[in-house]
């Protein structure tokens, strides 16, 4: 839970009305602009300081080795680290030559507002520098929900007392400096600059950079165009290199007089796509946001919100505080998916490098059934991306001894990049919660097209996971053994109930699609005899119970291990994982995700009252 | 198993007919000699062709990263890496300028024997060199059990059919390439050249070279002293730098003459002691092994071992093939431990640098019961050993939440070196294996002053450490949850039968040192309160029982797991463990180990007829 003394309860904003350098990183993430497809950080337009400087494209990732100090068949040897691409968002200015920044001279204001209907952030700045001059600066951020590859921001700057002379430098930088730290020294030299430079070009006001990775082969452009007004003598250049474009403006402000400058900013990225097809797109992406202007893309915005919150909102009378983290976390949450179009979602949508860009069981699990009742095609579009990823899938469980499909526990692009397989390949259940977001998609859209395509393989194929990752014991109860749930402090159980509720669940949605497509399913190689031995695995699924405690275990076992010592923990032990060995963790009755909980909300038609 | 059709079966030798370049590393491991503190495989005394060129001084490590795809609390930063030290087994051989090697010309005949009572390894040749001449060589190589610092090599060659030009060159060689080669290219690095020389000097026929290492910052030096018997004419010339020494000798043989060489080799090293004192202690050795001489060390050797075989030897009538093979198993876990004197004994012994030269509790469970009763005073130092390492244990056992003491379930000096927690550190038995060959080894030499310095701590200490591991459940039962017994194919089981019953023995006897020793077991602050909860845990320790089946299960749970399918396996899929993940071999029922019939062994008396 982030505390921040300087945020206001408001309905339909986010604003923040000092600036706390303390908690910059986390107020950059808490004002992200995303789309689904580019996130921008909340980082100041001046660049510096900052928490974390982050610009993403959905799924522009960087390889990196995955070590291990003892091998193991089937340990990924790769992992996919999300890059942080060139950034677009930076606006520097100098007042009568010195440059602003907001720990010199005197913060007189400083106030940011994420519009949650307008879907913008807007900034306003009072500064006076150390030599006594004062400017008042006034920004408005977005990232276009309508076009998908183009962001845009509106730089306004004015004088407070007297003339002043004014310097803008709006840049691209690419490969900028104060990433995340990483431990590995290999990982951490590709990624300091993760971006080779493959062509630069600048005319009048428009600069496109193309960079592409080094291991991962990806190749990206950014570009920016701008719309300038200001008074008379107003000058302005532009030049490019490898890792900097840049658009110098220079004037003269007397008071009541202001320079506007509307920035805009586009991404295109392939790992197909010659290095003209992706320049070019960036450049139509420029020329279309210019052809719609700063306005045009406002109403954009603010139409293509009301729409959503026409049908997402959750209206909630007499708790002002819980409606706006509602609609805060809805906001996010389209932030994240809205315009993905078969990428991956990631856990921490486009906000950040947090666990490295990787999309979990998460977005199956607690996202999609956000975005199927509040962005049905979003949610369609995520499940389409799994579906892509099948075959990755499929691989990946041959090579576990399986059949059907082991998507993986985490990934970028379908791989598998967990490098600690007992909280990662073990945990399984994502097959079911990938089958259950089906379910759920198809049961809230009646989407035909979309069951035909991609819905019935993927039951089928998880249908076909849980049956060879099963087997019934010599009393006919059928067995998943040796898994982690979702749970990260207890692994590798025997009948873990969250997994096995939720597989039986599988095993019958993929019979009844069965049932339902014969044609189709035929075409997969299933009929109705192997949807039978579904439903029997299904029948005979064993879900523990513990007769003395009257109560169902999380796993088999699970409530004969010793109970946590929880009075012993002082509040510097948390999180635990940091501070106690997984061994201990395992073995003990103390869990991370009350997955039991999880298994009883979503599979509550298993559980009597009592 | 080694077949190897060129081996003949004695009682007494182990005689190699002719030589297989195909099996070149094998048999420099059949006939590597030791005492516990030099190990030397063996090499040709010519250097090359090689399977791998090794020369080990007990624990004379390099430290090496641990790399982790994803940090885990508790996780050892550093392994140790066993160094292949200084050569000091090269003797080069020119003949008519032609160097000897097997690779080229013909080799007439090549025999070697390794002689079980003289402790020696005998090598005889007859070579034709590509431009026709032909000479006989013979050599004897030991590494001394009295003079523990020392080795030495007689080196005979004479002409078969004419006069010879002949040079030898015997070298000491720091840094030789061709070890093992290592994924982790830091590794790597550290290891493809591990010693920084320190000294080198040469005087007369002696050289001495010092090195470190770059790491773990250990010295060491490595001297060499000959005397030389040819015919007239015959000449020598010595010369030294930072990682070569090279004494060499040039004369011609007439027929029926021979040339005759004594190589002494002398090694020192150590964690603490300057430079002076090092290299100094091993001028010492080569001086007293010259003062003793070639004939004064093969007497000492020989009854040395026959000693040793007074009390050891196993005479089997009727299987000449067993006879000779326990006699071999015998030499060899002498050569292991002999000498070791308080350091480790590894897993290969000092045979070769495999699973990085670190010692298991195979130590204490299979290689300290036959010390105990052929070699008592090695199996006392080797505990004493452990006892030495006892402060680290100790703090690992912190380290982990426990109490007592958690021995490392792989070392060479002490500290924790497995990379890879289920299989490593979970495998808690290493300190039931502990007090065992403790308990052994008092029960077996009456040794007081051990049991007092020593033995109850050992006992003691184990002792707590199950007393924190495990917890009374609510039916009373004493429960060992989430740990790995012998059996490398399941993990993290909840009691598991071996682990069980061991931890039990452990437990009371520590209980019985107790109240044997209160004065001593108060020191170490236990006293029979304390005893008494070990005897409860005990009493109340649980061991699975499967009812269905009427056996007892690995663990609790084993028997419901699936069955592996043996039947699909082709012979390529062997070792399991290299073509399936673990996750698939922990979750169904595959043994690696047999444990449960290890338990039978060790712990017969809890144990029914049936």
């Amino acid at each position: 839970m982030i505390t921040h003394p300087a945020y206001t309860v408001e309905p339909w904003s986010v604003r923040e009305t000092h600036l706390d350098l303390n908690v910059l990183a986390q107020s950059e993430s808490v004002f992200a602009l995303a789309n689904g497809h580019i996130g921008l950080r909340a980082n100041l337009d001046e660049g510096e300081p900052f928490g974390l400087p982050g610009t993403y494209l959905n799924s522009f990732y960087e390889l990196r080795p995955l070590p291990y100090a003892e091998p193991g068949y089937g340990n990924p040897e790769s992992g996919q680290t999300i890059v942080n691409v060139t950034n677009g968002k930076i606006i520097r200015l100098l007042v009568d030559d010195e440059p602003f920044d907001v720990r010199y001279g005197k913060l007189l204001a400083h106030e940011r507002e994420l519009d949650l209907r307008a879907g913008v952030l807007h900034r306003r700045v009072e500064w006076r520098s150390p030599a006594g001059t004062s400017v008042r600066l006034r920004t408005t951020r977005l990232v276009s929900f309508v076009q998908r590859a183009s962001a845009a921001i509106l730089y306004e700057v004015e004088p407070l007392d007297g003339p002043l002379r004014i310097v803008v430098q709006s840049e691209l930088v690419a490969n900028e400096p104060g990433g995340p730290q990483e431990d590995d020294p290999r990982a951490a030299a590709l990624l300091e600059a993760p971006l080779v430079s493959e062509y630069y070009f600048d005319r009048d006001t428009r600069v496109v950079l193309s960079h592409s990775t080094k291991r991962s082969k990806l190749l990206m452009a950014a570009g920016m165009d701008h719309e300038i007004e200001g008074p008379e003598g107003t000058e302005y250049g532009t030049e490019s290199g490898s890792d900097v474009g840049r658009v110098t403006v220079a004037t003269e402000l007397a008071d009541g007089e202001c320079l506007r400058i509307v920035k805009f900013i586009a991404y295109g990225w392939s790992s197909q796509r010659s290095l003209p097809a992706v320049r070019d797109q960036v450049a139509g992406a420029l020329a279309q946001a210019r052809h719609t202007g700063w306005e045009g893309l406002l109403a954009g915005q603010r139409e293509y919100l009301t729409r959503f919150w026409e049908s997402a909102d959750v209206e909630l009378e007499g708790d002002t505080e819980l409606q706006q983290a509602v609609r805060f976390a809805l906001f996010h949450t389209l932030q994240a998916g809205a315009r993905a179009e078969q990428r991956a979602i990631a856990a921490k949508g486009l906000t950040g490098p947090g666990y490295d860009g990787h999309t979990f069981w998460d977005t199956e699990r607690f996202v999609l059934p956000v975005l199927t009742y509040t962005a049905p095609a979003a949610a369609g579009d995520a499940l389409r991306w799994r579906h892509a990823t099948l075959d990755l899938a499929r691989e990946r469980a041959v090579q576990l001894g399986l059949r059907g499909c082991a998507f993986p526990w985490r990934t970028i692009r379908g791989q598998e990049c967990s490098g600690y397989w007992p909280a990662g390949t073990a945990a399984f259940h994502i097959d079911a919660d990938i089958a259950d977001a089906v379910a759920r998609y198809q049961a809230a859209t009646g989407d035909e097209e979309f069951e035909r395509e991609v819905g019935i393989e993927l039951l089928v194929e998880t249908a076909r996971l849980w049956r060879s990752l099963g087997h019934h014991d010599a009393q006919g109860g059928f067995r998943i053994d040796g898994v982690t749930g979702p749970d990260e402090y207890s692994a590798l159980a025997d009948n873990n109930v969250y997994t096995n509720l939720l597989a039986q669940k599988n095993l019958r949605e993929a019979a009844d699609a069965v049932a339902r497509h014969p044609r189709r399913a035929a075409e997969l190689g299933a009929d109705l005899e192997e949807a039978a031995t579904w439903r029997d695995a299904a029948d005979d699924m064993i879900v523990p119970w513990d007769e003395q405690l009257g109560v169902h275990p999380q796993s088999e076992g699970f409530t004969a291990h010793e109970v946590w010592n929880f009075e012993a923990m002082k509040p510097e032990d948390y999180p635990l994982l940091l501070h106690f060995p997984y061994f201990d963790l395992y073995r003990k009755q103390v869990i991370k995700q009350a997955d039991l909980v999880l298994a009883l909300h979503w599979r509550g038609d298993a559980f009597t009252f009592e």
